[in-house]
Formats: C-alpha cells, sequence, structure tokens
C-alpha cells in the first residue's frame, strides 16, 4: 500500500510530538507499505514568523511573507527525517522546490496547479519514507507561494492523487467526525463514514475537521480520506463518494452562532428592490446567507437575512447610507442572538418529511424557528442563540444518531 | 556601478539592526547603484537550529542538517526585504534554488560550482535590491547543501564574480584589517590595502577577518574585496593583487596562542623516519604546522613540531602507540605554554633582512625564539605564550607599522 499521512502543526510541536508522529510513520513503513508523510509548521512557528514580519513592516509584501512562512514547514520536515533516521529508517525530507508542487501565482492563498512526482517515487523507491512540506507552493516565477487556510489537508489530498495513493489519512485532535459537536451533544457518535458532499456541508457550517478545499479536491480527484487522531489508534472517518447502502438518513447536527439576523421593514413592493439591496451589500464583500422574503403591511413588503456577526454593523451602516437613496424602507432591524442549526445527509435527498421531522422534534421542546433554508442534503434553521444545546440534542435523538 | 555587500549574522540579529543593514543598502541604491546584498542567518539562529537538531538526534544525517539550517538565511533575507521595501525601496529576497546556487554534493562543507545570474539580473533591471541568501547552495540531487564555516563572505565573492560586480564589500564589526589585534597592541594601525596573499598569511595565523576560502576565490577570480565596519562609515581595507608601488616591507603582525610544540627525541638517523612519523598523525587527520629536524646525540636525530593545542593529546597518543613499532625514539616531549608571531609582508619577497630586523626586536626585549618558520611574504617564531604581548609590540615598532 502506498499511504499518505498528514499531521497538522500540534502533532509537531515538541521533541516528544515529533518522535510520536515519526513513530506512527515507522510502524506503516515497517509492515510494507510505502508512506509519504505531509506536515506543516510546528506548533505556533507560523504565528510567530507572522509576528515577527508585523513588526518588520505591517505591510509587507505577500511574496516575502510566504518566502519567510515556508521555513516554518522546512523545519518540522528535516526535523521529522532526523527523528525517523534515529529509529533506524531511512528517511528524506523535501520541500515544494524539491518535489517540485507547482501552484497559482497567488501568494497567500495559491492553488495546487500540478505536482511533479519523480522526486518522491525514486526516494520510495530508494525504501525511504519521504517527508513533504505541507501548506507551500512554488510559482511559475519560481518563487514560494503558500495555500492559505487548510493548505497542508489540501496537499496531502493532492499528493495522494498524484501518487494515486492507496490511502489519504488526516491526523487530527478528535477521532474523526461526529454526528454532532460532542462538547455540546454528549452522547454524539463518531460516524464511520460520511461522503463528500456531506462533509462540505459540514465544514461550512463551522462543524469541520476538514478544510472545504481539500475535500473538494478530495471528491474532484476521488481520494478516499480518512480523518482520525493523532492521539489513538481509533478507526476514524472514512470520507468517500459513495457509503454503504444502508446509509442514514442524517449524518450530523451542526450549529454556528456566528450569525445574526438583519430584517429590512417595509420595503416598496417593486421590481429590483431585491437587488438593489444585496447589490449594496456584494460590493463590500458582506457574504449573506439565509434569505427571506416576506408580504409587510400596505403593500410593501420585508426581506430578512443572516449575515456573519463580525460583519453586521458594516452591513447596517451600507444600508443605513442607501436608506435615503435607492433604498426607500420604514426600519431596519438586527438581531444578534441568533444560532443556525443544521441536519446534514446524503439520505434525506431521496427522502420526503426530513424537514418536517427536525421541526417536531424543535417543537416538542420548544424551540422557536425565525428563518429556514434547505439545500438538497442539509436543512438549516434559525433559532435563538440561548437554545442551541436544547435544540441540537433534541433533533440528534430524533433521528436516532446516539 | 554593481555593489555586492556581505552582512554578518550580528549585523542582522534584531529588527534595529535589520533597518541599520537596510538604510546603508538603501543608500547606495538612491545613488543610482545596481545592489546585491547577501546575508547570514540572524544572530544565533543557526546554533539555534543546530542544538534542536541534536536534541532529536546526535548522529543527524548532515543532508537534513542542511535541509534545517538554510532556513535561517531563508528568515533573514525575507525581513531584509520587507525592511527595505517599508523605507519604499523596492527589493527581493532569493534562496540558492530561486538563484540558482550550483555547489558540490558535500553537506555541510559544499564548494560552489557555478551561479546562474539570470535571475539576478533581471531583477536588477527591475529596479530591485537583490538579497541573496548566503552560506547555502544547491547540489545535483537537487538538495539544499551549506558551505561551512565562513560560508557566507565565499557567497558574496563568488556571486560578485559571477556578475563581474565593481565592488565586493564585506561588512564587520571591525573598521578594516589592522597591522596587529588593537587589543593586544594599542597602536595598531588600520591597513588601507592589503593584498590577497598577505590577507591569506593573515587569516590563516588567526588574525583573520576573513576566512581563507573566500579570499582565495576573490584572488582566483581577481574580486576586489573591502572589508569595512557595520557600526560606521570608515573606508575600510581593500583586499587586491597588487598594492601601491610606495608598498610597505611588512604589513601586519599577528599572533597564535592555540598551538603547542612536540619534541621527538632520539629518532634512529635513517631514511623514512620522518615519513612515518607524520604520515601516522596524517592517518587521524592532525595538522602539522613548523617542523624543525636536528642531530640528536649518538647518532640519533630529534624532530620538533607544533600543533594546534586541541590536537596535542591525540597526536601524542597516536605517537606513544607507534613507539614500539615503526617509531623507535628515547621520548616524547610536550610543551604547550608556546605561541606563534608573525610578521606579514609582499615587501619581503624582495627584501632580505627582513628575518633578522624581527630577530632583532625580539633579541631586543628579551624573548627567546624557539623555532622559525618562513614563507615567501611571511616569519614565524615560536616563543613563550607570557611572552606575545611583549614581542608583537616590540616586532610592530620596529617596522614602524604605528
Amino acid at each position: 500500500m502506498l499511504i499518505v499521512k498528514k499531521f497538522g502543526g500540534t502533532s509537531v510541536a515538541d521533541k516528544e510530538k515529533i518522535f510520536n508522529v515519526a513513530r506512527r510513520c515507522v510502524e506503516d513503513y515497517k509492515n510494507g507499505n510505502e508512506v509519504v508523510v505531509v506536515l506543516s509548521a510546528m506548533g505556533k512557528q507560523t504565528d510567530l514568523l507572522l509576528a515577527q514580519a508585523r513588526e518588520i513592516n505591517p505591510n509587507a509584501s505577500k511574496r516575502e511573507v510566504d518566502m519567510l512562512l515556508t521555513t516554518g514547514e522546512q523545519i518540522s520536515v528535516s526535523l521529522m527525517a532526523m527523528a525517523m533516521n534515529s529509529l533506524g529508517v531511512p528517511a528524506i525530507s523535501l520541500n515544494a522546490f524539491q518535489v517540485a508542487m507547482h501552484t497559482t501565482s497567488v501568494y497567500g492563498s495559491a492553488r495546487i496547479k500540478r505536482i511533479d512526482v519523480d522526486r518522491i517515487h525514486s526516494e520510495l523507491a530508494n525504501n525511504k519514507i519521504v517527508i513533504v512540506t505541507g501548506f507551500q507552493g512554488i510559482n511559475s516565477f519560481g518563487d514560494y507561494t503558500t495555500l492559505g487556510r487548510g493548505g497542508s489537508d489540501t496537499t496531502a489530498v493532492a499528493i495522494a492523487a498524484a501518487l494515486n495513493a492507496d490511502a489519504c489519512e488526516i491526523y487530527t485532535d478528535v477521532d474523526g467526525v461526529f454526528t454532532a459537536d460532542p462538547r455540546l451533544v454528549p452522547n454524539a457518535k463518531k460516524l464511520n463514514e460520511i461522503t463528500y458532499d456531506e462533509m462540505l456541508e459540514l465544514s461550512s457550517l463551522g462543524a469541520g475537521v476538514l478544510h472545504n478545499r481539500s475535500v473538494e479536491m478530495a471528491k474532484k480527484y476521488g481520494v478516499q480520506l480518512v480523518v482520525r487522531s493523532s492521539l489513538n489508534n481509533s478507526e476514524g472517518t472514512v470520507v468517500k463518494e459513495e457509503i454503504k447502502m444502508e446509509k442514514m438518513l442524517v449524518s450530523g447536527v451542526a450549529a454556528d452562532k456566528n450569525t445574526a439576523r438583519i430584517a429590512v421593514i417595509g420595503l416598496e413592493d417593486q421590481p429590483g428592490v431585491a437587488f438593489k439591496l444585496f447589490n449594496h451589500l456584494a460590493r463590500h464583500n458582506i457574504n449573506v446567507d439565509i434569505i427571506l422574503q416576506s408580504v409587510g403591511r400596505n403593500g410593501t413588503k420585508d426581506i430578512s437575512f443572516t449575515v456573519a456577526e463580525d460583519s453586521v454593523e458594516e452591513a447596517v451602516e451600507i444600508l443605513e447610507r442607501h436608506r435615503a437613496g435607492s433604498l426607500k424602507c420604514h426600519k431596519i432591524d438586527v438581531e444578534k442572538s441568533v444560532a443556525k442549526v443544521s441536519i446534514v445527509g446524503a439520505g434525506m435527498m431521496s427522502n420526503a418529511g426530513v424537514a418536517a421531522k427536525m421541526f417536531e422534534a424543535l417543537y416538542d421542546v420548544g424551540v422557536n424557528i425565525k428563518m429556514i433554508s434547505t439545500s438538497e442534503i442539509r436543512v438549516t434553521v434559525l433559532i435563538d442563540e440561548i437554545y442551541v444545546e436544547k435544540a441540537m440534542k433534541a433533533v440528534h435523538d430524533k433521528f436516532s444518531l446516539a
């Protein structure tokens, strides 16, 4: 088997942790597997380097910031190779130039274009464990780039795809993907399997152990992922295209408290009103989530929508600025103490009544629904923030996820 | 003018020092020069990385150690580019891959083979200050190498040669090359000029502000060096092939206390005795300096020689081991409290009596000479360590160096 294993910064934060990871990889190697390891920078190294850059130049060029940050993973991969060597196993570290890992040219948020596999293959053929820097690439100018948030996961998936690996294991500090956040729903259960689409919905709902980009890439290239703990040997969760026939209706419940509702009351009932409203917001890069339009009094209409809590002030300020001009309305209301609760499951596509079952669960515990939004494999409701835990437990129980 | 400027680790140890260097380079740039800057790793960074490696694996592979160490210069060049940018000047950092800087494959002590200059030229053509990592290279396997002690000086000279630069400035914490160590000889004088050969003799005598390798390379490619202070604007010392006609007989006086004398007494007077003796030492990589052979008692001969103080124990141990076998002798004496004092000067080549004048100076102050060694441009004597200062001052005055 050819196995790609990815470990994040906390898994390589010190000598002891580096050796834990090394032993884990050496075990696979000694069982006859070819092993490629992808690492992030140690612990808080990236943050420390960024602080150093800010001290020198608060507006440092992104090209130079990437040049600085890429040293972080180079340190962790070389130390890991030394650790594996000291365990008696041949290992070699490679950075983005050595692989080479070709990306687009956008510093700070580059996308992987192509990975040369010759060097990795020849080192594997030499019976070495190959340790590759995550998060970084090189662009067509021959300069370092970084992939942005979740970058090392993406590196691992891209390498697994390029090598046609048999497995791609993403190690985290939890046992896998759960039916709900175990801190909020104590009887939440670890999922053994989940589809790419379900994983995508869950990560975009803030419940993600994987970044969307890596899941999207895994889906595109059919790379089967395993999310598992670096702290123990439990099986983890397999993320793949199709899961077994007797699949569950609902895979998980997620909550997102970072949301606020804005209600624009008493808009003129004319064509183009909604367009104008959301165009103002889009031009300031404010992302709008759930939208609800209803008929108001005296031939007017009301439009409500949710935004992330940290952009609510700016959104209201923009709307107030246009009230006298293009946006005639009676008043603008804001409600911050709201939260989204969602159920996700590939099973609900072909199954009517899933949404109704969720609403029933909330009714049973007296939680009022303020807004509703649905996709093919997701139902989201907006409720008062104080009821989040109660709502999650009720929904979780209703779908017998525990 | 195209100027290559090299700054060591202490010159870029913190934010303030980085900006000092940046301002100095920006000044040259604003005066219309093309500027290439070569940097070492910040302060004690290289030592810290080595300590981290030793903690993980005391016998870490040199390949991985170089992979680790090369992050040091990459950090300093990227931060320097940010500093210059914040002073409003376009600058770009380049590492050994980006230049590219081709070396032999010997990790830890590689030698520069070839430098590609296209990238540097095109960045200079874009009106940028180009900041290059010193000390590091890449070998034919596409792996990082490091150049060993004095590596960044060598990088600077090699780049100056490859670019056919008009000047190569090596910045240190002293004002230049002195006629003697100012801590030992208070009236020592800064030299305005010195030849490559004189500089080579001085550095090998422990008085060097430049490493021999960089001076050898400068001589080979005719790169005129300037050694000057990073702390002030004084002129420094120019190192070049020929200096002005009215050159001094003697350029400088140097002392080296790191030496010990071993005397092998009562060897058989037969062919091959000296060969056997020094062959034993050479096979253990022990460098022998001054050698003196004299006739001993009863048809035997005595051989005395000096070695560095930290290898004297090993040398004696090796010789004792062979005493019963190939190396028959009466006894082996060791004297550790000795020191070498040397005068160096291209002028002495065509000038008889220079050595005699030095011996006279020592006689005047009652210092006994234990051994003598000469080259075309150097006279070295071995004396008791306690007389070093007195001897240096006497010689310095005799040749009117102050």
